[in-house]
């Protein structure tokens, strides 16, 4: 889930009411908040735990909420994950710190000091682009072994690292497997992945919901119907602009085309300016009707 | 294919001809020569030279052999791509120059004087961890507009990238879209790829045929099983040994186990010591088993 | 200036007041706090708030002290910013945000909205390694028209950058260049670099100061001696253990061998086990022996 | 030194003659033959074999001639020293082989593979942006144990890298310690690093010379003067375009607009258009004014 914000030091909460309920409508099986998508490292930490308490309430228990408590300092993840449990989510997912650089013993270790102290199950999340570490397989495997590590988030996009994880983890299917960029949700799950968590999911729950379902059942006519059009979003609404942060723009900025919620993003991002905008509606637009 | 090596300078021959008659055996739909996979860039030019012309022969029009011509020097390439075209290979295919970094411009700029010399169709071949470079989409985009660039081979195992390929190219259904890791051909195949480049097939040709022949068809059980067997594969083959050559090193280690032909290999490379051809040796048999 | 921990969430207060005053004995010219050597980024905000107070108490006016607030939510760089002001400190630094990877644009976007916004005047840091982002010479140029951006540290250690930064800043006497890896401040200094941040004058203030000194007034014969010290220093007590975090390792068991404070280190870093200590602390000697 | 070339497949020979004499005249210590500037990854075989004989044919034992020996492809690298040898060559350099990712022992391996069949001595040579790896400086005083393993040339640019080089060296007055980068040449020299490799001695010999002269003997006067010319050439000629070729390109069109050779590059990389051509003629102008 993105973060809606109304500037830099406060959230847009009737926008975030808004948004929860759209996304729930759509029939999602579970939120994630303070991903990468949702820019949790760009927010102040007082706005992270306000983000929580007020999406607990709005979720009221419909679906498990998933809190990323992903930070380079421990004492803030945990302080975060307390938080967390107190407002009722299910699970904490967090990527490895990202200004040092760890080798996997070091990772390995980082994860221990970290579960020993958390009150809630805990997913890894694999980024390495933003993190400048993998995750390894046998890393995974072996912090598998805590009871209260229960699953995986990949947002690498390499599925021949997810297809090694998926064959190590395979005694393990109480040990969740989920992918991160939504182009290749379709065949993570084809292939038993878990499920995705998907940015996209924003706009078109519903799409994604059913794009995973079909997978899950191996409906490869709707799968590749569906998946046609979430590479539509993706070349088409998540690559204007000329940065890394194109995807994210785009979304928030059909958020706001569509009424749902402000398109204002946190530094150091920013939102699209008034000519992107205009490219972004009519592809939007043209999205739509293929929905 | 491998390239079986006699020693730094020499081929191995009659291995040679057991590996290529072993490969058309089982089914395999084309041959392609001096990829990474085929250490071509550690092989002397004579060996290169030698390795087409021999091939070809042996091959003997049975099926299409594609010949690598990636080189830092495009002289040299196109010397390669005489012999091949001379020798009857189908086609040729090309990584971008690995020593300088391009910017995309000059990227195109290069295959452009690449395929205004070239005598034969040429395929793109994506391999950024080696290169340092990715082919953009809207880069393949632009270089399809030729007609001799028939293809792209992708072995960056990021199936976003992909993904999005495939969606720009989706009107393009004579551009052919071919994936390099062997644990992501199943997925890529079932959403629309048009084959895999399978090192593993080096060894179990007949397997990774299967395999794209029911994801080719949407045969999601099949699928399943086969997949699994060469997730087997690569999680217990490929992983022996502390370095990224370990994949190589199995499949040459396994064909000499299998006597089909010498594992040597070209500097800067190793093959197994005795400790780990061992260890390899017991992972072949519970492999063959599983067949 | 590292930071002395007692704990995960615990300043060594003591061991802070003894480490500035031996610092300061040395004869140092300013303290710079919350850098990568102070593990700012593994800190609590609780810790870092703190520090920022004590550090100015203790050091009562005698030296400058700089404050790092390097953050990747400028809202939360602001207000340690604010905290600096209010206690004292002369001015600030930042390197860029380090978890979404940013273009120069953005990146200049990102100083100008922390600029306009700051109490007090911004060092430039540049660290390539922990932000996947270089601050291009131009860039450095662009935001030096700023009044309150003074300065730049660049840790990046590649000296090319650095002539090149210095000579487009040689009309601006008055924008303070300062590099970070102790091995090249003499000779940055020798050709006009205003400075050094280096870790190791946690342990040796005095010699990294007359090294400074030698330099400034190139005095070639004091250069090369003392240099050759601190290149034992880190050729001896920066490389022990595998980890990239062996350099700041080897500063903090260096200072709790020396009585000075805690070598407790905040997740996700971990202090030397018993045998690296015993290996450093022959080293230390060795190295006290030289001077 | 850059290679002049009439076109993609002959040298420019006439131009190859005034270049060599334009050199010697300015009083260099060596010639250093096909390395990056020299295009040497870019050349056919057959022109990098000629310009070796005809370099040294040319020189006729005025300096001592370099050759670059890098290649993926060990076989290659041994025939070209061949070459070198017969010709009267004194050194052969060689960087690590960049096509396959290598780890340290692999890279030690790769170097007594090379050494125990050369009949030149060797230089090692550290280029990690172009061949993806460092050559650490354990590797390299683990590789000085050679008789005939001379030295290294450092293309880094990390200053901090090759001080703990030089450091770990010290011992080994006859291991001789090159930098690449003409712009931290002069800092080098005056901690003691034994020489230079500046592309820009192409074009201005004499200065390089000089410059060396006074690091070597310590007369920052000189240094410093020298030292700002250097950067003026850097920062003014070899930042045209946007990619990274802009330094080879400033060069080669320096020497075409000096009437020395050819501007014309090897594929992939090409000579400036019309429109850079002008600016860099303006520049060299303003550079020649101050020599």
């Amino acid at each position: 889930m993105i973060t809606p914000l109304a500037n830099e030091n406060e959230l847009d909460v009737p926008g975030l009411e808004r948004l929860i309920n759209h996304i729930i409508a759509g029939g999602v099986h579970g939120l994630f908040i303070l991903g990468t998508t949702g820019e949790s490292t760009s927010l102040s930490y007082e706005i992270r735990h306000e983000l929580v308490k007020r999406t607990c309430e709005i979720v009221d228990g419909r679906v498990p909420v998933l809190v990323g408590i992903t930070d380079t300092a421990a004492t803030e993840s945990l302080r975060l994950a307390d938080t967390a449990a107190h407002s009722g989510a299910a699970a904490v997912v967090a990527a490895p710190p990202y200004y040092f650089s760890l080798g996997q013993p070091e990772l390995i270790e980082y994860y221990e000091y970290l579960v020993e102290r958390l009150p809630l199950p805990l997913f890894l999340y694999n980024m390495p682009s933003h993190t400048k570490i993998v995750i390894e397989p046998d890393t995974v495997k072996t912090l598998s072994q805590y009871d209260n590590i229960v699953g995986l988030k990949d947002s690498s996009a390499n599925n021949a690292y997810f297809n090694k994880v998926m064959t190590k983890m395979s005694d393990r299917q109480d040990f969740s497997l989920f992918v991160g960029p939504e182009e290749i949700m379709a065949e993570s799950v084809l292939l038993g992945a878990h499920g995705g968590v998907n940015g996209g999911a924003n706009m078109f729950p519903a799409l994604y919901v059913e794009l995973f379902e079909a997978a899950a059942s191996g409906d490869m006519e709707t799968v590749k119907k569906l998946h046609g059009i979430v590479m539509q979003i993706s070349t088409k609404m998540y690559s204007l602009g000329q940065f890394g942060s194109s995807y994210l723009k785009g979304i928030k900025g059909a958020l706001s085309l569509l009424g749902i919620c402000s398109d204002y993003m946190a530094s150091p991002l920013h939102r699209f300016r008034e000519k992107e905008r205009e490219v972004l509606a009519a592809q939007l637009k043209q999205i739509q009707q293929q929905l």
